[in-house]
């Protein structure tokens, strides 16, 4: 499902690194060469090419691709160019930053990676900030975020298909009540969703649509002004239906007057080696017109470039 | 600081399972041999013995261990001879169910535990159990207890000694005004303790003696009958110095009108190959006489001689 376009026949890394060190040099960097190495390797081979780069030259690529790149083609390349955990961590650590401070990041770090590669965002973020994510998201945020987002960024699901009807049953009615009462900070709901496998929740979410007359997620938009009601449908959304999640956040990037240059850079990094096929039928289905064209039309350049190249327009 | 001693030369782990097994057969079983092979073995060791059980005779080792010994001697031999990881989920679950339900035992594992072997009990807790570990706990849990042991047993604490001595000045005075207002279940002192480094806890702690005239463990002994307060010291004592808290778990254990076996064996199986040698230190400096002494007079047979034996007592 990933949609990132690897040749046949790949480079040595030495080679790929030699080639990237030649498009910085003389006058003027060569965009199309760092696109046409970089957009076409996986995180594996990316990996490879640094450890070569700073091998051969004793420097740093993502330094060099940070000094002679600028504005958001240098923040797509920058962001790609490193391992989903780094970038899960470097992401995150935004996140948790004053003027970069976003709830929607963390949750969405949260709840649509795998238990182990939230993990191991959590282990890249010791490694680089010297400090744990969870202790910068608890002390940056405050009151029902908090209570939210801590659980749901220190969370290590069970990933088997196992579920247990009864449980699904019991949960998805103390999910019904507690969103009869307007209780969205609930103690209970906030367990459910930041601990059970998401397999279970999937059956418990099923229940909830069948017994309850909605999907949980349509009786938590009637008060659509209060964001924090708005990042806990997300989330519900993110454990159920990534890919819908990702379509809106794409969707609503794109249409936004000036697009949302850092929404379209993160959705299309992070995913374009997961599950971007998925995200880009939903978003034709969505929107009558395919991603690629929605992209194309929207942004320009190499930045456009680029985005095209990761969510697989064209050949490798 | 590991009690446990290992031979200078270790047979290789074929014989070793082939002596267990020969302990196990005709009239009796041989709990000697047991104690002579099992009791002098070190983790690596003992899983390549079980991978060799059960590729010799296709049977379980801990399956026979389990059927061949029993009461005490069965628990503290089953207990050890599991993996750290495995002995860890296996302690937790136990204390997740209602009747050997115990905060004292999941705050136990939460707080004195490194990073990594946390996280490995929760890979096991997986493995095992079909669930989270941090699932069983939130379900299993309520009020005041859940607040403080769900964020303990997700932490993923930063192990580095980098300390921010402003922050634990301010830390320190956050901590000392709810400790004041007697809110001890403030969600910004519950945030500090379940979310900082040790190293950066200690300075907190330190910060906190030196200049609000007590030790904070002090400061929360004054409701001393009060359950969720026992455990919120005891998790800071954990956090701070472990190797107090294990003491003082064996001496009330020991002292205890027919000692208690669990706690002991507990301790003993866990801290065997990582501190007992501290808390030996620290037990004798506290109680005038050698944890040696004080556990054989306590305990008898097999399970005295076990014990003995992890703790260091005669020669592998």
């Amino acid at each position: 499902m990933a949609s990132v376009k690897v040749p046949a026949s790949v480079p040595e890394p030495y080679e790929d690194a030699e080639q990237l060190k030649k498009a910085f040099k003389g006058w003027g960097t060569n965009e199309d060469l760092i696109i046409q190495i970089l957009a076409h390797r996986n995180a594996t081979q990316r990996k490879l090419i640094r450890d070569s780069y700073s091998a051969a030259y004793s420097e740093d690529l993502l330094k060099d691709l940070d000094a002679e790149l600028t504005s958001d083609f240098q923040r797509v390349v920058l962001l790609w160019t490193l391992s989903p955990a780094e970038r899960d961590a470097y992401l995150a650590n935004e996140a948790t930053k004053r003027l970069t401070a976003s709830n929607w990041v963390i949750m969405e770090i949260a709840c649509t990676r795998s238990s182990d590669e939230l993990f191991k965002a959590r282990q890249a973020y010791h490694a680089k900030y010297k400090r744990s994510l969870e202790e910068d998201v608890a002390y940056h945020t405050t009151g029902d975020f908090r209570k939210l987002l801590v659980p749901l960024i220190t969370a290590y699901r069970y990933e088997g298909e196992e579920v247990n009807m009864t449980l699904a049953r019991k949960e998805a009615n103390i999910l019904h009540e507690k969103i009869s009462d307007k209780a969205y900070n609930d103690e209970e709901l906030i367990r459910i969703i930041s601990t059970r496998s998401k397999a279970q929740l999937s059956a418990t979410f099923n229940y909830y649509n069948d017994h309850h007359g909605h999907e949980i997620i349509k009786d938590l938009e009637t008060d659509s002004d209060d964001e924090y009601l708005k990042v806990l449908g997300a989330a519900i959304e993110c454990l159920k239906t990534p890919e819908k999640y990702f379509e809106k956040v794409l969707r609503l990037g794109i249409k936004k007057l000036g697009t949302d240059e850092w929404d379209l850079t993160r959705v299309v990094t992070t995913r374009a080696e997961v599950d971007m096929e998925r995200i880009k039928e939903e978003y034709h289905r969505r929107n009558s017109v395919t991603l690629d064209r929605a992209i194309a039309g929207d942004t320009s350049g190499d930045f456009k470039r680029m985005l095209l190249a990761l969510i697989g327009h064209g050949d490798a």
